[in-house]
């Protein structure tokens, strides 16, 4: 199989965010590492962690049949020489409804491999506090740890 | 004020629990690195930017006098020369209570400083699945994204 080469940290975040949005398994697992130690966080789950695993958790987010749009804001980036760690915000909106869902923060982090940069970690969790900041970015108060 | 310097990004990761177990601002913001780009992300929160606001939101954490105890489990690392990036589970117990909370899985990423290893992100989020992975590390089934 032709595998992409990425030749920066946002070539390989583009390429994840197109997978996820044409459910495209093949050209998922394209954008991460080959390597054991990856990991992935779906919002509200555990972690999951090496190639396998992390396909198989795409699998059976892609057999769901929905089809769901991204929109990033607020992209914030810490740039290493071989990993790259963006932090955004993806906010949701699933085919057939009107209404984006309530938005995510995602850390996605990227290594400098032989092969172009790769994914090897995501991190997601969805905002649930009120007023999560998008125009104002002003702290929202925070209680929990 | 001196300022602890932190020869591997485990140091910093031990002087991070530490802060945060003795609810010790100054101690929590000397493993921060002093950086506009840092970030953390509570659990169910938004994200925080900037040394400022980061500090802040550290400050009314502790203000709430909750004394946390941390247990950490399956960390998992991904080194590059100038970042690390860490996965680990936290278990924590608040004092008073016997049981501890369900987990929590965080992702911290450390930069090397001038001043030693420094963190620049702390990305936490609630386990809420059933079935968390502590022994059996067969993937649990995922529906959301």
């Amino acid at each position: 199989m032709k595998k992409a080469l990425f030749a920066s940290p946002q070539d390989a975040e583009s390429a994840f965010y197109e997978a996820l949005t044409k459910a495209d398994l093949d050209a998922m697992m394209a954008v991460w590492a080959d390597d054991d130690d990856i990991y992935c966080v779906h919002p509200n789950g555990a972690r999951i962690s090496g190639v396998e695993s992390v396909r198989e958790s795409w699998r059976k987010i892609f057999a769901s049949g929905q089809t769901l749009r991204f929109q990033l804001r607020e992209s914030q980036t810490v740039q290493g020489m071989m990993l790259s760690v963006h932090s955004v915000y993806e906010h949701v909106t699933i085919a057939g409804e009107t209404r984006p869902r309530g938005p995510m923060i995602a850390t996605n982090v990227y290594l400098r491999t032989e092969r172009g940069w790769r994914m090897v970690a995501h991190h997601a969790s969805p905002v649930s506090e009120p007023a999560a900041p998008t125009v104002d970015d002003s702290p929202p108060s925070h209680t929990l740890h």
